[in-house]
């Protein structure tokens, strides 16, 4: 290996400082949502926004662009995998990105964002999504002027590729609506049979308390070492990580169903171990966060789902579950407990959706965003297209803007091209799911002991360790010997779910 | 008025963002003591360390000097307590004390403090001085090398107006040579009666969720915004601000004695009215903080001692008490509870330590400080000449240095000239406390209704508005008519202390 010269060390030492304040942003925001008092708001939108010009400021600074040039000749003397290497790539795609955009329009963004996503709390109170309209009106005049920074085959690409670096939007396109063509007479045919499952038993009374330590008392038995973790709750659950070795998860409990914390639980635990699962070694690199939204929510959407849901899983968890709701539990096995938990029901609402319904969410989603930023759909006739594909896509009439497009922020928040990832995630998910069991023969035998090491351990080995080093594609060709693919998260659902409402 | 000019409009703009980072670090430290699970440790030395860089960068930049230089026509032309000149005053003074420390002298003395602390930890452990000795000369050496930076009349004063601005070494001398020259005869007095006061209601079996309710409680009744604050717990209580309507208290509960929880609660909470108190209109501005340690400190031993450890606030708050902890305090009257946690008691540890000998353990820190800085006592024989001169203001003889020169972790990591300012504060407050008992002819019925509003807009007026508007001895001035004295704290403990010993 040639030694590093020392414009990459110098470069190295730019980025650590860098990587320092984007984490430091993660603090803030995760002080936000689940520590701060309502009184800080205000200042805490000025704190976020001067420490993101500071970041920007010495990201998309003249020295960083001469150093990276200087680093030329080092990178195209090393294998492309290797460290350094990785290193000086993902950088210069940072920088080019970060060059690309005038701080001033990125501030503008911020600030009507904000300011969009505090009306939508107000619309989505009042089911009234003319309140929000002039102000998303706002963000998306913004977000076009955000694409033109861009040089880009489609508009939508331009915002995809915050989420899904590399991803167009043709890629995303074909295998969503493949999945479509899959999902919409699977969840018409459980519907038809709709009787056998009943979730009854996690409607109840369940303390917060009790719930609070039910939760901690699962993740303890996760493989993460227990001074590596903290878990809160707060209303909309997310999972951040201001180092490899400090990951914030939270959750929220309903004090009438007790699926909503475990399940909120397990997937930011799902996103939580990915973040914890980056190599040690690159720490304060560009590298040291994960691949893609796409690729985290495959790992958030595995634990909560292929191993969260699956009925090996709850033969060890339920006896705790049990042991903390005694009375709520009785006559209840694991297996009406791992039916329960997986009911097939079409709902307005995606974030209580199952399995098989929830994409459909998504791709609603994603097709509306398309029409907008191709300039097919006028925000205006948002409420009325997203109703009428809601009752094209589940057969039910959407009763109020509040269960229809007002139920989620990331619109308001400028958040366009995020959707397609939950989708693209859960088909990663799938495949990566189908590679792990063939990889690990016993792993139902070791759920059923509540034992997740091997899991954990092949995930780390075959995603989390790479980081940014690998892009999500890479990441899954060399995992599963394939591109991402429909079919075997199609395989997967098909045959659970298959199993569970008797379908041939 | 004149109109500001636009020089001026710039300097603040970018002093505004100069004051968010340091609100940020203060947002990374709260986390760091209160929330981050220990795996976080080695990023967030990094991380509070980027952000030091990033503020000190940007305050000590030739553009900050050269708009300093432009506005002095507009800051002469105004009067010196307008907010504008007010603020350019304190953005020079910030500014030329910033420019005087290179940053990598900073940086060297950041980590040498961090490094002093965590050995620290382990010598006070094990009792072991000699532990700690290397990396406590390391810490001083820096020291001295910071002290170089200023052009002061003694080395000791650049050290104490990091704590307190503009004050020097023998001012500091006088009044606490006065103050110890009245308590340790008092001290004397009282250990010679020391009969009729019985703390053993305040130790027994206290279960923390009742004593988080209970605090909660007693808060909750404060004159303070509910949604402005929250409280914490941690080892080490502090309180601090990430703005003027974002108060973080923390407090530290202990099983066995109740006091240790009530009474770190109230500290803390009147460093935090202060920080609240100060004039929203300066937010985001130098001016919007405390203006000295001191002063601070003079806010939270108030609402500590002079109001939680009066005979009127319990009567009122003996209830709560008494209601969270029935079987407890069963017998138990207010006067009782009042005289309980008024026990003085000469001890090792300046933390437990009464009001009457707490300033002698400040005093003895003082004393030592200045030594060690005048070149008169090598810190090698620091221990020595702790226990010696520990023997001689207590009468007793220190045990081991777990419970002498070790117990507290100031020195270790660099807070040189701090102590001071722990009975500075007393002497103020005993002069507000004075001024406002003068204002408020009915404080003591107030108090004794729980009713503290009156007292809280006494200070809020007099004290916590002006922000770093006035220095502390401005304020103790116009509040009181007359400098920092020592007489009325001493009138303050000797009539308390005389009525509950029977004292002539």
């Amino acid at each position: 290996m040639p030694q590093p010269p020392a414009a990459f060390t110098e470069l190295k030492l730019r980025l650590e400082k860098i990587h320092d304040l984007d984490r430091v942003q993660a603090v803030l925001e995760w002080d936000q949502w689940v520590m701060m008092p309502a009184g800080g708001a205000a200042a805490r939108v000025e704190q976020v926004a001067s420490i993101e010009r500071a970041r920007h400021e010495r990201l998309a600074s003249p020295e960083i662009g001469d150093l990276l040039e200087q680093v030329r000749p080092y990178e195209d003397s090393l294998p492309p995998d290797a460290d350094d290497a990785s290193l000086i790539r993902v950088a210069r795609q940072d920088y080019e990105k970060a060059i690309r955009v005038p701080a001033g329009l990125q501030g503008q963004i911020t600030r009507a964002s904000s300011l969009a996503e505090h009306t939508w709390e107000t619309a989505r109170r009042r089911s009234d999504f003319s309140l929000l309209l002039p102000r998303l009106q706002e963000v998306v005049e913004l977000k076009r002027r955000y694409i033109e920074c861009f040089d880009v085959a489609e508009p939508y690409d331009a915002l995809l590729q915050d989420y899904e670096p590399g991803m167009t939007r043709a890629e995303m396109e074909r295998p969503l609506e493949q999945l479509k063509q899959r999902l919409v007479p699977l969840a018409a045919t459980i519907a038809e049979r709709n009787h056998g499952v009943d979730d009854s038993c996690l409607r109840g009374r369940f303390s917060l308390e009790s719930q609070r330590s039910l939760n901690h008392a699962i993740l303890n038995t996760f493989p993460m070492d227990s001074s590596w973790w903290r878990l809160d709750s707060t209303a909309h659950p997310f999972a951040t990580a201001f180092a490899s070795t400090d990951i914030r998860i939270t959750t929220r409990y309903s004090g009438s169903d007790i699926s909503v914390g475990l399940f909120s639980t397990l997937h930011e635990i799902g996103h939580g171990l990915y973040e914890n699962g980056v190599d040690h070694a690159l720490e304060r690199t560009p590298l040291a966060r994960p691949a893609s939204f796409g690729l985290h929510e495959s790992q958030s959407r595995m634990w909560e789902n292929m191993v969260g849901r699956s009925r090996p899983f709850w033969r060890h968890f339920f006896t705790p579950v049990r042991a903390a709701f005694p009375t709520q539990f009785v006559g209840i096995d694991p297996e009406t407990f791992y039916r329960a938990v997986n009911k097939v029901q079409p709902s307005f609402i995606r974030t209580e959706a199952d399995e098989v319904t929830y994409d459909l969410h998504v791709i609603l989603r994603f097709e509306l965003e398309q029409a907008i930023f191709s300039g097919d759909l006028e925000l205006a006739d948002l409420p009325g297209a997203w109703n009428e594909r809601f009752k094209a896509l589940f057969g039910l009439d959407v009763p109020d803007d509040a269960r229809g497009v007002l139920q989620d922020v990331h619109w308001a928040e400028g958040s366009f091209g995020y959707f397609p990832t939950y989708s693209y995630g859960n088909l990663i998910a799938g495949q990566l799911w189908q590679a792990a069991r063939e990889a690990i023969p016993a792993l139902d035998p070791q759920l059923a002991q509540g034992n997740l090491t091997p899991l954990r351990a092949w995930l780390r080995e075959n995603v989390h360790r790479h980081g940014r080093k690998l892009t999500a594609s890479q990441v899954v060709e060399r995992a599963t010997g394939r591109p991402v693919e429909v079919k075997p998260y199609v395989d997967y659902l098909t045959a659970k779910f298959g199993d569970i409402y008797g379908l041939d």
